[in-house]
């Protein structure tokens, strides 16, 4: 049994990492027209997309860890694999950004989205196992339904994808806002006596 | 309710990765004679000056940050949103140093100072909102001259490229030298019985 | 005589840059076509490959230290000498994957496998020797078969790289399930009253 | 007054960072044979100098801060400029590396050493100020011989390149072996009651 405190560390450092060199996908244009940030334009907004994703999670990861005490093994890999998926987004965001969010990068950011929703739900499994079932972030996520609603959607736009790119898309920014409140659930939890 | 030194640690490693990262944009030159650095000037100028910029904000961050005891939603993506805006300093200075100073470039560069400015501002708020108006920062800021003047001075910047693009460098320039004094008045405040 | 907290920060620090530009190494592919990531899937694996020895370093190395009170000049470059050798991940991942296992490339990984390997037990006789023989991390590492085998099998695997690349790859495969499991024996001990 | 821990988070990341790019221009060879590796052998040579000059900077920056209590405005800015100077570090290992050790990147290199000793010497005198000059850091630093002798020597480094590159870089690696043993002066006087 050992603290947290160097898991969020690690954790805060390769989110940071991961939100900022995604920035480097967008390389310097050629020229110093305005005309030539254009093409920068669709990686621009798969940046900000994926900025916001990162926010999330940090923000959720954050809360999450919040209520933990001790981490053993099965915690300290679980937050690896969900940092694993995470690291894809660069990648997952550049070839969807490059290619004006064409069908094939679209479903492979979908993709990339799905394992680390899978991630982050076998992660928070991990850290309920280590507290009980009756600990504060049992009670806190409750039935969970954002948690267990978001891989389905996220699994629907990956087939959207089949009928139109933007369909996906549109599904990706939906969950998004969904998760852009902070979990409050637990906030409130820890706010009562 | 929770607390922030994870807010902390996560700004202080994006702003240590964007700091870093910009000097990515100086490419090692081609040859060995000295005269292959003559082409890197540029961007080094640009790099200084955003290298003050990214201490500034860390600074003026670090003193802001300290008055703070709880964080909550709003406060995370304030700085979240903050963070976003300096993160695109790589790109701005490397488009910057490599045209040259160019009109275009300048201006992008000014409007990336401008959108940190007020995100800069809109977290200053945040905070001051959950501490209430009677706070140490609300006391410390008092009218905020310097936090009103910049976004100001970088919008009048952004106009003046259309006449020349040496007048908003200067300004750009002079807004640093403003802020290079950190934020006295916080360590004042703190520094009363 | 120094606290740890900085050695572990700029450890995790470096650990965590570590292990996410590994995935720059996976460039983005030129078209939109899933056919385009075809190539990028040998570099993939032997990037999966690398975050997981990446991510048994970060653990063991977060339960290694975890029995450290004070940190010693010899301690300090002990810790740099392994993060040295660590730092070439990247560089042998890459190469490995963007020539598809290739000989020359599998060997080569197997080296900075094995100086890793050495440095890490060269940070863990530094440490020991700090604590007195009958420290708690003495006691816990005791024989300690499996630090003493990871070399050899690194050993053999580069010789075997002679005879049939795969051959090296399944033992370093191997040799990462072996340590999968975090060094349980430390947790135990702790766990003792 | 201010602590001191987000400005040893924020240079311990910076660091970090520094520290690891430095490996990315070690770019990957393009065949698979060992034959391919030989070029990047004077960048190799010229990273593992760097990483100790950056190894020697992180140990000494953390035995120099471990006697500081508070922080002010002036040290904050004195260790950005030390920071500044070491983020040169990479383009000028590479520059170093990719023009096998030739005349004027081994000059190039020897004055980001010499601004980065001549900064180290201006943050050393900011805390002393800071403390008073009768601080456990002035007694420890005292007559301060290597601290004084390194930026004599880089400079008669440079001067040397005109003679011949390779007794510029015998002086670089003189210079970091006299840095190697960590700044005992610190630890011995801590050591005391």
């Amino acid at each position: 049994m050992m603290g947290k405190s160097r898991l969020e560390a690690f954790s805060d450092g390769v989110l940071a990492i991961i939100i900022t060199i995604m920035v480097l996908e967008m390389k310097v244009p050629p020229g110093p027209e305005f005309s030539t940030l254009v093409p920068l334009l669709p990686v621009f907004l798969s940046y900000v997309l994926s900025f916001v994703y990162i926010g999330i999670y940090w923000n959720n990861h954050h809360h999450m860890l919040h209520t933990l005490a001790h981490v053993n093994g099965r915690i300290l890999w679980a937050n690896l694999h969900l940092l694993f998926w995470l690291s894809l987004f660069p990648l997952a965001t550049g070839w969807m950004g490059q290619n004006h969010f064409a069908q094939g990068p679209t479903a492979l950011y979908g993709g990339v989205l799905l394992m680390a929703a899978i991630a982050y739900g076998l992660l928070q499994r991990a850290i309920i196992v280590s507290q009980g079932r009756d600990s504060l972030l049992a009670r806190a996520v409750g039935g969970d339904l954002k948690g267990k609603l978001s891989p389905v959607l996220y699994a629907v736009a990956i087939l959207a994808t089949f009928v139109a790119a933007w369909l996906a898309q549109a599904l990706y920014v939906l969950v998004a806002l969904l998760w852009l409140v902070p979990d409050r659930r637990i906030e409130r939890l820890l706010a009562q006596p």
